[in-house]
């Protein structure tokens, strides 16, 4: 029986949107923006700074690792907040049901067997739409911040998990958003549990 | 309305016999191996021959291409075969519903709309215990032919589609069988349509 949904998410396919709808239909736990404020109180860093490095952290200065932003311990700020967000997200999951959203968490958890990981894409011209509506983009900028944005996540997942983003054997379930609508993702993924 | 579900899969990951079970549950025609007979007739090549070359045909010779196996109007036997395929995949798309086994049929059929992709994929252990019981292989046996297999797949997708196999954005559905099980693969896809 899985009791964990981890979901990583192409940006604009709404994959966070289903998360959250999910973990509402389920009465599951939803933690997605949230784990930042654990991440802080655990590191002493600000809400701000984990939120703009928190899931592409490793993504940036990655050669310069050795000379920047080291903390007493020797290590970098980046490894810092990974750290602690997988302990976090190992404490999360030990709490009982629930739905992450990104973050590694399907890299953090492999050695559970109760958790489902679900990959959530969709076509460009649909992304672009969500994200022109949601954030009041160009579709430039939305095409851009697009890509910018699913590349940092595809960095930072290889680096943290040895894996790479979006590749079907890292997942239980990955679904095109666009071709098969959020409703149908939803209770495809219920159907799993 | 998706009525042409084509089902790609990694060897020993049960896809054929998830496209097979779902074909007799909808009442759709089925085809995997028959396209051979009808390639075979096509081209006027044996079906022995086109069962060895025919889904891996391009992953072969890739270099000697210029040098052997071509016909009178100077094509590789292997693009005769990808072309009839091709014919005889668009033919029977239009012939009404019905599932499609491997032979890049995904890909062939890229301009419909009423095409619904899966990508089938396993667990190493599960998928080498089936290709023990179905083929009565050893286990090293099994796991070798598994990655020859599935390399040949993946090189001829790439050559044929210049695509990758596997990567979940070419499908509107990946699921790993190992983790869901045959029934609910079977189950989730009769939901998309």
């Amino acid at each position: 029986m899985k009791k964990i949904i981890t979901i990583s998410r192409e940006f604009g396919s709404g994959g966070r949107f289903i998360g959250e709808a999910l973990a509402k239909e389920l009465n599951f736990a939803f933690y997605d923006k949230n784990i930042i404020e654990q991440v802080a109180q655990e590191t002493g860093l600000s809400e701000k700074y984990i939120a703009e490095r928190g899931e592409y952290a490793l993504s940036h200065n990655r050669f310069s690792y050795g000379f920047i932003g080291r903390t007493m311990q020797g290590n970098s700020v980046d490894d810092l907040i990974y750290q602690a967000q997988t302990n976090i997200i190992c404490d999360l999951a030990e709490k009982g049901n629930c739905v992450i959203v990104g973050r590694c968490a399907d890299y953090i958890l492999r050695n559970r067997s109760d958790v489902l990981n679900v990959f959530i894409h969709g076509n460009k011209a649909e992304k672009a739409q969500r994200i022109m509506n949601l954030y009041g983009k160009t579709e430039q900028e939305a095409l851009v911040l697009m890509k910018d944005t699913d590349k940092k996540r595809a960095v930072n997942y290889a680096y943290c998990t040895d894996q790479k983003w979006g590749v079907s054997k890292n997942y239980a379930l990955c679904m095109n958003s666009s071709i098969l609508g959020y409703e149908t993702c939803i209770e495809i993924i219920k159907g799993c549990l």
